[in-house]
């Protein structure tokens, strides 16, 4: 009966990415350690880009501070 | 100083309902534990069906599935 | 079907407590928004004092500080 | 690595703001346990009013109590 | 850089079902959504049987009492 | 009213890191928001290294690889 929460930046996930998510980790959870589906529960939360922050900046921030450092081709 | 966070599926819990929650959840601390409801912090997350999966399914599809196993009457 | 998580700190809740706080929460959601205990999921986490802040300080010295103040009898 | 979740109520922070708090907590993670900034995530739950309860009551009737307890000036 | 907590029972899961677990999650994110696994984090919180309740009751006793269902064979 | 959760791994952060960090993140939040510290509430969860996950992998192997990644001085 594990309980799982995703939380991931909101950009677009559809509803069968989701489900495709959901399945995936109750999947998971019955092979590794044999969890019944049953009593399994994911939820996911979007959260909008500016309230998810890494490497100290908000990740659109960080996003464009990681594309300026690629070498230029 | 408890902290208590309730998730439950969007589907139009009035604010009047959040406060039964809110009180009720307080009122059980203070009665079990003696905790002061003073510093009884509690927050509600309302989850979208498509975020919210159980029996490996996303909500919706997991009721329509637990419908079909009904017994006609 | 509903997750809830309540933090505690850790001081000593019993067993029959806790089964208080989870048949407590899990009812008061079936009666107020008709929640299937059934699949209703309580945790609950024991949280060390010196991992507990209020009011900017760890809990022991906020209650030590809150003591300090009320006046003699 | 370290994670850390805020959670306010939604009253209208600025991106400039939130931009402010990832930072700060970040450079407080850093600063006193030594902890990478380059996988420090930092998300923020913006909580609407009817969703956030203290003292057993959503917080703009608990803020609406607190005012009329304060003396006339 | 999605960020995933599993809670499960504290039931003896091993490091490399752990690792299992881990790795399982974070590759799913990177299929389903191209989430770069650099940045995913993932952390699993072992719950104690006293602190986890389902459908009202501690899981020991809910799982006793769906035993006790189970017809005689 | 802010609720503030801070996940680091377990390796000994001492109680008066703990109470920096109580401290610095209610500061953070009275100066950038305006948010009352009497009723902030900080946890501080200390996870097992081998409930951590980065990159697909365990902490302590994440740690390993990037070290050995470093090119020799």
């Amino acid at each position: 009966m594990p309980y799982v929460n995703i939380k991931i930046t909101r950009e677009g996930a559809s509803a069968d990415q989701k489900r495709e998510l959901i399945a995936g980790v109750t999947g998971l959870l019955q092979r590794v350690l044999g969890k019944n589906p049953a009593t399994t529960v994911v939820t996911i939360d979007e959260v909008d880009f500016e309230n998810w922050g890494i490497g100290g900046l908000p990740v659109l921030d960080y996003r464009a501070a990681q594309a300026a450092k690629e070498p230029p081709r």
